[in-house]
């Protein structure tokens, strides 16, 4: 039994220091994520310092957060049969996730994410998803995911579309029996090349949607941050819009709900900020918390990610809770 | 051109927190370094928990802490021809090093070493050598070291016989163009595994010892570190002994001097320590520092590196220096 099965694309983390103006200077948008071949991502590579490797991957970095909560989680994504791919399983189950699919012994190597971090501690991304854009249908757990409580997807998972039919498969499942349906929308830019699927997919099967201030004014083609809470009133049950600095604002049936973000220290790197907060919020859930408590959770957990490098906790969230 | 050339086994750091009793039950010396096989390793790598990637290899942080410093440096090792060799030879290159030596398309994969990092900042290593130990004579780039000013060997090498043959090519080539050889004892039981020769070595042909505490006290098998003082005068040229928090001792032909740690924030991870002591003892020798100096710049550039993960500088140590 599995309390959230996260589906997602699975990648390394290539973690770099760059300056503020290199990632526009290299074609890239400053605190976005562009999907690039194997070529480009082994260009940029070869003009960036050196860097550190760590796992990542959206909905990877979520559950493994829930894990650190103390929930029970699962992962489904796909990497190739190569030393890159090791590290994301190793990395993956020694943090307590679930993680049973094979790794491709042919194709494309394992996907990686070369993270600019910027002085202004933004990250700017260019992916090559490699083996992890091979996630098709048949990767997908039909029993880990009906015997789990949520379902969570990440948007970015939309770009391929063998990984699409997977994840209308993972919802299919979970609608017939049940299980709740998360969505993050992922990316500015990910709305963009979705949008009319997205708003179909908010409406039709997401019961806990997830976005950042960008993301959601993007899905909706509104001027600003107020008519973006207007217009996902009513549109899906739970929605959780995070704005950074200015915290969040939980939506359900029966209240809006503006969340302060939790106290931070010094903040090095905000990669994962996101993930941990859906990680937090999803944990909430699971214990039947409010909207106010989600969010609360949500804000401690990416609270903690955003003080050191990488997207996965540092700590135990369920010990930061606690104290 | 390069001022130094470093030669040492070409390792990729699986950085891991662990508790303080977790080396020892696994059959680690706490603080010291471990040489095992692949299967040792891999077992070790599935108990251990979600880990950070970065390049390493005792001699490759110190030429690269020499760049850091805006000295130009070279690098002798293997690796071979994997994902994690690429990361190796990405870092070094990156960081402005000079490598030239082909990966290896058969054999072992590239080396690496398990950092077990526990609460009290040490750092145990479990290291598998891999392609790393396949360094042999014709490796050796002479030209690369005939045109340098300081050849810069680690005591690792010394446990393959081929590396270390390559090691006595390497210093006989210095020696025949008045290239001073610059040698680090590593590690208190790779003094133990190579007394008898380590002592003709340094005795022949080392011009600039590097030693810990504990490593002098191992080659002389002396009670005391003021006995190994007395021991190491005469002995080779220049010697700088590091004593952690203490400091460390330089002694040369006319004086034995004391240099104190410079200030240090929250201590991290003290991995790379010794490495990045001896990056900044070597850059004040090429600028014709006297012992006080040398000594300095090591303890500036010791203390930069152990105020977070990793074993090469975070920070441009040129720029550090100038404050």
């Amino acid at each position: 039994m599995t309390d959230v099965v996260g589906v997602g694309n699975a990648l390394l983390d290539i973690v770099v220091h760059t300056t503020q103006e290199f990632p526009a200077a290299h074609g890239f948008v400053h605190g976005t994520a562009t999907m690039v071949d194997e070529k480009t991502s082994d260009d940029l590579y070869a003009r960036v310092g050196a860097a550190t490797e760590v796992s990542g991957g959206s909905a990877a970095n979520t559950v493994v957060g829930l894990a650190s909560f103390g929930a029970s989680a699962g992962y489904i994504g796909r990497v190739a049969d190569d030393q890159l791919g090791e590290v994301f399983v190793h990395d993956l189950r020694a943090s307590g996730v679930r993680f049973d699919v094979a790794p491709a012994d042919d194709g494309a190597s394992s996907g990686r994410c070369i993270v600019m971090v910027t002085p202004d501690a933004q990250r700017t991304m260019c992916t090559y998803l490699g083996a992890s854009a091979e996630l098709a249908p048949v990767d997908i757990d039909e029993q880990m995911i009906t015997e789990s409580r949520i379902l969570y997807l990440e948007g970015y998972l939309w770009d391929e579309p063998p990984a699409k039919e997977a994840m209308r498969r993972a919802i299919s499942v979970a609608q017939d029996h049940g299980v709740r349906v998360a969505f993050t929308l992922s990316d500015p830019f990910c709305v963009e090349r979705h949008r009319s699927e997205f708003l179909v997919l908010v409406e039709e099967s997401v019961d806990v949607l997830f976005a950042n201030e960008h993301e959601i004014i993007a899905l909706y083609e509104v001027a600003d941050f107020e008519q973006a809470v207007a217009a996902v009133r009513g549109h899906c049950d739970t929605a959780a819009l995070t704005r950074s600095a200015l915290g969040s604002v939980v939506l359900d049936d029966s209240e809006i709900v503006t969340v302060a973000p939790a106290h931070v220290g010094e903040v090095v790197d905000t990669t994962g900020a996101g993930d941990q907060y859906a990680a937090g919020f999803l944990y909430g859930l699971l214990r039947g918390a409010d909207a106010s408590e989600c969010g609360r959770l949500g804000s401690i957990a990416a609270a903690e990610v955003i003080t050191h490098l990488g997207a996965r906790p540092a700590l135990s969230l369920a010990e930061l809770v606690r104290r």
